[in-house]
């Protein structure tokens, strides 16, 4: 087992610079090579951080010189680009939603048939510091019997509208993330109801907050509230009630200053104000995860299965808020 | 305009003592007596508060020493004395629900006539000065347009189970607060979809936990969470996230004691037990508003179709419960 | 022993006023009396509550229908009252401080003998419910041996100027609290020094903030930080460090809510005003151990030797403050 | 003014660990060189962190492929090393203290002459983004003129006993921090106070605990309480206390869990363990500033004459601590 792990990066936007600069200050990994059509991206990325650039994504999904792919291509590429990796012998760490659509991602699972385990799906808040700890002590049945999830999820502002377009509308886009949280902490669910609102004229989507109610096979519940557009910054919070005691996951600041005056006697800085500052330490924790598996060769968690799990999550989610009725999802036996 | 009001309070059990008690500490009333069937309990709380006492409620309703009654009987009786003390003259503090059928409230109404202002609904919650507060915070526009409220509301311990036999269940009996509440902040209701959970089995009653969501005329959505057994103590929160803030109640305690030792650095004390504690000041701030309607003739609020419409919420909660679909309300236009 | 004790309370004022309405709540007590040289303030308070007024002092601390008094009169008349009532075989609730000299306390400890147990010194924040359970915990051994303690008390605005000239200075009119409390947490203490700051020029007295730092037979460390003036209310804390942990007490305020905007994202409510609201429990608690005690004939704890020795505290403070020094006190061995 | 600084560090040891990898994180720092006598410690950091290492620290302070140096040798090795580095045109980070006598800081200050301001002492905590912020915000005098500052700072555990005999002893070693702070906060000091404790009979240092009170020619007053040994973690909090309202600096925590259970209602994670954890992001923010003055030509800050102040008056509270008198310093005119 090879000591560190030589990745390249597909896409060199936003998330892709996370996870670039991630690797680079990751111990166990190298990061070799940044790939984006838009030559220039990838290059000023790979400059500032000592790695090689190129604009043919195939080329680096392929390279001799590279052990695992992270997929931070636009979603219609996340399945190619994944299939190709996999087949070229690589790890791959997708960002998520695997797809659009249920029905991709099970020709991308039946695509990959035996080599799953070898993809990883980037639901990073798994790994936010806070969520694990909150998981773990759930497991180890700090809180006794799971009942009641409430997961509160509010993004500061609205993305620009051109990436709305494309984004799948807000159940798949950013409730996914809940959706997935929600399976992680009271697995399989049975049901989902979603009530919708459009709320800003100016976002173009037909949702842009939402509240759900998940029921779980265990008999628990979870409710997640969104929103696109939270004043007070990125809202991001947990909890869980169980039989012997509730665990929470309390919204983060950057400082930890309080003023007392007399206007008010308790005034706390602002909020992570979204998530490259809030789940900073997930993306490192997400990444050794990675690294860990594909140098050892164990199964990679989240799974592709789970990607699947949360996107049909989220198109029931979008039925059930369309028709105004609750949605029965087949549970796999 | 009299000076002080001369209060009967019919009913010695616990909440008639917490109200008798409320009476005798209040500037402006005079707890004149306390009328139960159980001669000796009416007795014993008259004797501690220089109050007379009788076994006759009628006589209590009726009495010529008597401005105002507060109405602390078991629920079915709560309609009959009303309409006894309300034929007599009488201004009534009515305990809540107003009855278990919304029937029962139609037609109570009906007899009162165009003395319904006469009549307050004991929604204690409205007057706790931390819900007050925000509710004329949100009337003045501080957190914008309101957008989702969630609430929380968790009993420490389920009531005993001959109490549970005659409750009405968990959403005519709890949910019913958190109902009002709903109303209070975002207004009208259209529709109401609801989970319910029978999670331990000690308790005797369809439903020991729920989850509601409300939408509302306004376009706002409501969430409440309750349970009915809550290890951490009485769990009673609010949060009303509007357009530019969220305002939130949290959890009160006793003591503002923090211990910071090797096993964690910052444990608080246990929440105010229940509701006796956490919602002592909301009676007294119930009284004082019933006292000043009563003594100047304005109309009572809440008034006895906020009871109906709390009921009505909690009766359709129950049928979509019960048959997973959501309900959908008739608004007064 | 009787069951409930007949109490006169001396002085119709703020203080006064306080424990009348205390006395009148309280189950085990009977307001009989209020007296005060201003008949229609005695008249007026007592008729609010139930009692009978006189403008005569002496009566009342004689009176054979009382069994214990509250003096609540100006500083110089707390010895010779608490004489009288003692010399009639009443029980007093003495206000601090007990004098403004300690040769006066001395002079009054000689003249009780051994009715010195019959007299509680009215150091109130030993009766906070927070306070309390701080003490008990520390006696209970939860933070392990105390190393220090970090007390801070500001009030919200100065007194009027008339009050200040005849306060006796900040550390015996407002420091003696602090220096009661810091004994009471970490005993005897056997060295002090004080830096006084003279920082409102509005404000006619020497001093108007201190910093004091203690050092107990215990090996113990006090620190204690007063101002006049804190513009964010009354800020109460107290700090208990100690081998295996350590204990705070920290603001509390009247209301739970927290609003989260654009300009920050957790602004709490106001501190309990003033003494009035944040000690309102701890009078209650008082009176309830002073009835007790003088029910049952235990001495009354806190002691006129107590409040002997925060009076030499607080004139060795003042002593420090203007010498530069620090001044070593005689521990009784 | 070149794009990026060529930076060596001098010493291999835990701090000198941190100064390298804040360096290999940086934008606009790049580290090429690392220093120690033990040549593989050396080696090993430099091959982690793709630097060039050497045994030679005088090879190093003066090598042409460096533009800077962060001494972070022993103590007694800060002044001598700086001084190479600044006679070979070098910009220098200094670890604190300085040194452990004042007049051996003279002595570098008189040889520095001209060059001084081409030297940063290491006081970390001023780059704190909370500490900044507090700061930031007293300047823009958002509490209005300051009064009272209090810091607590104790340390989870003391260091080995081989440190602790050449660590100058809590004040230059531990409270040093805390002076310059105050310093920062308040302005020039004119008296110190301290009083020492030796509480823990493992410790072999003189004291292990302390409290200070200085005095500040502005008329502001400083307390600052240390402990070694802290068992509920690293307690590192800030208040300033001014006219118009209150800025406080809290404890920091890895988690944004809490825990509510039957045992109590509000349980957070442990404190940031150490100073690492701490004051990452104020190592990288100090690191920052150095390079911006250093690319410059600005002088530097906190400069050696800072490092001068906080030991004369870590001198100050030990001969304080020892005599039990207050001592005044000469504050420079």
């Amino acid at each position: 087992m090879a000591d560190r792990l030589r990745i390249a990066v597909i896409g060199a936007g936003r998330i892709g610079a996370v996870h670039a600069r991630t690797i680079r200050d990751h111990d166990r990994a190298e990061l070799v090579l940044v790939a984006d059509p838009d030559a220039a991206a990838a290059a000023e990325l790979a400059a500032a951080l000592g790695a090689d650039s190129t604009a043919d994504a195939d080329a680096a999904l392929t390279s001799d010189a590279v052990d695992a792919v992270v997929v931070a291509s636009p979603t219609p590429l996340h399945v190619p680009h994944t299939l190709t990796a996999v087949a070229a012998g690589k790890a791959v760490l997708m960002e998520k939603p695997v797809a659009l659509e249920v029905a991709a991602v099970d020709a991308c699972i039946e695509a990959l048939g035996e080599n799953a385990g070898r993809v990883m799906v980037g639901f990073n808040r798994r790994f936010d510091p806070s969520v694990a700890e909150v998981h773990a002590r759930v497991q180890a049945g700090q809180v006794g019997t799971v009942e009641q999830v409430t997961i509160v999820s509010r993004d500061p502002a609205p993305p620009p509208s051109e990436y709305l377009k494309v984004s799948g509308g807000i159940f798949k886009d950013m409730t996914i993330h809940d959706l997935d949280m929600a399976r992680h902490l009271i697995g399989d669910i049975e049901s989902v109801h979603a009530v919708g609102q459009h709320l800003d004229p100016e976002v173009e989507d037909v949702y842009d907050a939402a509240t759900l109610t998940l029921t779980a096979t265990s008999g628990a519940v979870a409710v997640i509230v969104n929103s696109r557009h939270s004043v007070a910054g990125y809202d991001q919070r947990v909890e869980v009630f169980g039989s012997t005691g509730t665990l929470e996951v309390t919204n983060q600041r950057a400082s930890s200053v309080r003023l007392h005056d007399a206007s008010g006697t308790e005034q706390s800085g602002p909020f992570l104000p979204f998530f490259l500052e809030r789940y900073r330490r997930a993306y490192a924790a997400e990444l050794g995860s990675f690294i860990e598996a594909a140098l050892s060769g164990a199964p990679q968690t989240p799974s592709i299965a789970d990607g699947r799990a949360a996107l049909a999550l989220a198109e029931a989610a979008d039925r059930s808020a369309r028709t105004g009725t609750t949605i029965d999802l087949e549970v796999a036996s």
